[in-house]
């Protein structure tokens, strides 16, 4: 690998050029950080088979390992999620669990109820015709919200296997009352300064109708629930063809987008490498959350902050560790080319009604291979200017190798 | 033909013993009525070729007397939905257009704007950046207001062809302010007692970007504006898969369904007659819809009654009058099957968590040949029995062919 | 339940009258046989969780036990498809197996190879890059070769879950070279008489690229190999839109339609029981196969008799008999209302180009309520009346709940 | 903007010290041509309106101009396809057509028929039921084949509207054989040396079925018709998801590749500039072209060598040549970033199973800004190093605005 430096030095001279703040833009990406999954290091799989991958994690101690390993090599994935009951601590112990991530360097990020996966939640569970099953999954719930102060978390985090597999099964207008009301009770237990997050679902695992479908009916229910609700926005999760930015601006302009699962699909919800399949998809969505941190609105910049950019994927066949440090990275990126973007032109040649123009800018900040910029935002930082390259070299993959060894799919925190 | 009383006995019979009302059920369909569109009677094509149909209407009288033939042969299609300028009289006479409707036995329905199609639209009408254009497009709606009151129409339907083509081309965010600055103009507008419906699509003729591109965001709007404003459905504006009848079932439980264009599709708004391409789909919206007319509670049942039932489909290869004529009947044919779904069962199927039942109970509703019953209608009603045989032999498609000859594909009201 | 003599008398008067040979259609229902897969009556789920239903198949004698009832109930699903090593005897005796099939009164039908749920198929099975694992795959396919002549069947249905999930992961042109090497010794396998089923997929398990994407891949290649080779169509495996009955018509004019597996699907390949998700399109599929089946060509008729009517799907939530009875029944109703087509005057229709009356034609037939033809196709053939009712009454049901209690999702023969 | 020498040398040393020799690098680069379509140059737009472009070509002498525009500004674009009859000589004198095109410094590629616009095509052109209108059709196409030697074209480029709109409308067996019968009396009359490509498109104008749907179709005709006949590859006329890229390896692999119209979608065949909303997608496209032509087997690279690079795009708001030079511009650059992945590393990375490190490689390419490298090959030909500001710089837009004015859509040779 080329020493970074001259072509950073090219690099900055020509943005600078270009009228653009070069030490603004690093400080700008040093500060975007990006919060990884506990799941995430697990063995995970499709219906048809999950293939093990030696050294997986299965106790939530080797999650947080991981997932502070990440964070040593990235410098920007500081938190990491959780989920409720796959890492719920065998004593009980929240605290100690807290405090071991700390000891790694992480924090406990957003908390995720699992409400899909009990033998009770065939038929859903806020959505279940059957009351009894409705309060259990409450119950759940509340206990995440418990578990929130607990772990110094402000964001629950929801999203619902719920929906049926066939015309008829059940009452669609009576799903969405019972979803209506279940969230209501939520929403009076969200610890002070916590957030519900609401994120909706096309399809899968229910295959006619799934209860939260789509960013609308997330939105009308945050809207009832009050400013603590908002929408959660997971890049797998719509229809083919759904242009995904534009739902992002619409939600940063009303102060609703509440944060991102981050993957990529090329056919349904696919659940891999974040930019693995439509990097300039990814650069067009981070495109609308700089254009708002960059806004001279305040509650635009105030929305635009307190988004929580999460990665949400499923490793089959590719690893678990240095996939996600990729995903980490192309988030990033994508953040720093928006950075490029030439925002006063742009709206200069819209103004103009220059369509070729005005689609040329963006593209050409796209363009631009900001790989010496990151190189450089990294030794700044102190972390590896090429953290694939040094996971790959630090033999963390052959520890856990050697003492995880081929692990099962599940596990708990102990 | 076979004589459709025997069959309809048998019929009757199996639904008495059902539990079902049948005299209840054939005052239903009686009193279901579908609006027909004027620019259905036209010539219309692709963008590859309009090919011109013998006889198609150019000017509005003969769309008029066009949709009043419709409403001869099947008693239910009282009502045409005219397009500004398309049906502008070049007098400016709107009594006379409306006048001459009633003399044929039919009204003037919605009132649809055209804001895409002079050359100042290229860029957008409400979500141009250019303020002059805006506000170009913005007198335009506001006279069809106007017209709204002379014609007698309580409805205003928008469609908007409005969004961008290439990343970067225009500001996602301020498309977005400038129509909800728009729309909240033409409500203080709204005559009283008339809606406007605010209809949503995927794409096409903008692709990259649509202004309002699902429910969700004419939903948000309505919401903003009030009462008077709903959503409208076109069955064609969808992305693939997604499940229509429970955006339905949910603007119903809102109070915001304020009405369709019906047509079908496969692939994308393909504006084919109603019903061709997926008949089941068909019946499983009515289902929500008569499920709401029949429900307990009157908010239900009002919004359902005041759903607007328009056609809205674009013919070109298979006719104009007898494709609308059959559009018609279809709507009807999936309207009477879903007042034979036995609401009662359904409701402790799914109560009882018995997924196949529920289906099943669905379906076999859906399974009934209700042609019977629909002929029985029509002779109550003094409608002939089978409209589509009854046009072919009215002699109406051979007068028309040789009064009008091959037309043109546009026209004025003359 | 109305008694079905006079609907039958009533429809048979007029399909007569029609110029319809109600004998010949009765006959043509009662040969069509559909076969139901052996794994249909074991657990199943989705990537999230998979619902023990009470009473699911474990052993494959309980599987030819549940498909042997089917049949009872139908008296169209003689034969049962295995999968392999699932269905593998533990003594590896597979006369046995056949003997108690036959004993149960039905045989055994596909025989399904499974080369993507061991640990060595992270990659693939026939296109891994790694030879030692094609050639692992290809001894189990040479396997079921030989295990064809064991159980007495005649044909070797092929699915693969080979792909990749990233760009660049492999090359895409020697996998395909991998498979057709591979594919090429299957095929010098073959039993004499048997034919080899090769069976597409769009996507799923696999998310960037899957090895036999579509029915050109699975065309081109039993082209290549010769007549004992050809294509199977999934109904749930194709990009939305796609037309299948075209494929069916393109597939059957070349000879090259071998089979079909059966199921139903809104978005992806959803599995779920066939017609329930649209049941114009299974009417439009058969409406081709009986198309062949009428022709005046041989070899139409020849391709078409042999075409393998097989069900595959994955009940999730509905249960396992009585969904799979449903599937059987779903299939024989569209078979019926394709019998029903006037093919004469469709022909006449379309020769005047009058688009309107030849699509009329057609859904007029698919508008007739058979159910009381096969009533009465069920009445002469000696099995019940109403196949579903007779299931829910003969305690079959309670019984494997009783003897088998909830089970787990995986078994073998014993 | 920086000049671009210091950053091409330091991409220069990059990629030399990575094993790439960039002297053939540019030497490749300069020898990727690209064909621009004369109706490109003319006004055009959707179903609901054609914004007319100030100065849009209206005569073929105008188009012949702009495409000689476009290869002056950018090197590479030395052809320009014809489409008759709107690029018909009014004294039918081809050979004045092809002078005058090389006077221009361009020469005439591909001949494309037009068999959808005549009046008589409504129900097709060789899959019209009417003997007729298939003769009348056949006429045409036969006439294009003489058409080729007239303008020195080796390339026929065969694109049909046919379909249907409604299940039932045709027979779809009928309707494949009148295709199959036509293009064999077709490809009986190619000039000597001439190739007929054969291009697919998955729906519109037709929308229940279209006669040469995908890319199985045209593969399994061109099969048949022989080595002149190849498969042409349209990058919007696919459903959604569909692995355009792996299309092009099998294609490749069988040597019936013949040609690309390029052009960028994100719903359905939105005929955007290329690469505009996917430039990752036109990357792997490319990559799989590319190592096609740096494969040791002298069949790929002479299939690869054959393939025709057409643009076919529609430029609704954006204008016409700046699109059109950038269409080109993005051709070149997605060629440019495939030269430079590591061949020997990925099949190391393949062959060992290493998913993600093989993933990273190809994506490493794509991340390189070839701008530099680009700029240089340019100067080296002696065109402007930005040819977009290069046009912009040229007062040629000014020019055809003054000379054409506001222009109609249609035009003719003059």
């Amino acid at each position: 690998m080329q020493d970074h430096h001259a072509a950073y030095e090219l690099l900055a001279e020509r943005l600078t050029a270009q009228g653009i703040d070069v030490e603004r833009v690093k400080e700008a990406i040093k500060n975007h950080h990006i919060e990884t999954p506990s799941w995430g290091y697990a063995n995970s799989g499709t219906r048809f088979k999950a293939f093990p991958w030696p050294g997986a994690a299965v106790t939530t101690r080797q999650k947080l390992d991981d997932a502070a390993m990440v964070h040593k090599m990235t410098g920007i994935a500081p938190t990491v999620a959780i989920h409720i009951p796959w890492d719920k601590p065998e004593d009980g112990d929240y605290d100690a669990m807290r405090q071991y991530a700390e000891e790694q360097g992480i924090r406990i990020g957003a908390v995720n109820p699992n409400v899909f996966q009990d033998d009770e939640y065939r038929l859903g569970s806020f959505g279940n015709p059957d009351p009894a099953v409705r309060e259990q999954a409450l119950d759940h719930v509340l206990e995440c919200c418990e578990i929130m102060t607990k772990v110094h978390s402000d964001i629950l985090s929801l999203w619902f296997a719920d929906g049926t597999n066939y015309a008829g099964q059940d009452s669609l207008r009576e799903r969405k009352r019972r979803f209506e009301q279940a969230l209501e009770t939520v929403y009076q237990h969200l610890p002070a300064g916590g957030r519900m997050l609401i994120e909706y679902k096309f399809f899968e695992p229910a295959f006619y109708s799934t209860d939260i479908p789509d960013w609308g009916t997330a939105y009308a229910w945050s809207l009832k629930l009050g400013d603590q609700a908002q929408v959660l926005v997971d890049l797998g999760h719509h229809a083919q063809g759904v242009n995904i930015e534009q739902i992002v601006a619409f939600l940063l302009d009303e102060g609703k987008l509440g944060g991102f699962h981050f993957n990529n699909r090329k056919y349904a919800d696919d659940d891999l490498i974040v930019g693995s399949v439509n990097p300039y998809e990814l650069f067009l969505i981070y495109n609308e959350l700089v254009d708002a941190e960059q806004s001279s609105e305040p509650h635009l910049r105030e929305t635009a902050r307190n988004v929580a950019y999460m990665i949400d994927q499923s490793h089959n066949v590719e690893g678990k560790m240095a996939p996600m440090i990729l995903s980490v990275l192309n988030c990033q990126e994508a953040y720093a080319k928006a950075q490029l973007v030439p925002r006063q032109q742009l709206a200069e040649a819209r103004a103009a009604g220059d369509v070729l123009a005005a689609h040329h800018l963006l593209t050409e900040a796209y363009r631009t291979d900001v790989r010496p910029l990151l190189a450089q935002v990294r030794e700044e930082m102190g972390v590896p200017v090429d953290p694939l390259a040094a996971y790959w070299a630090s033999g963390y993959e052959e520890k856990i190798r050697k003492e995880r060894g081929i692990t099962a799919t599940s596990g708990g925190y102990q």
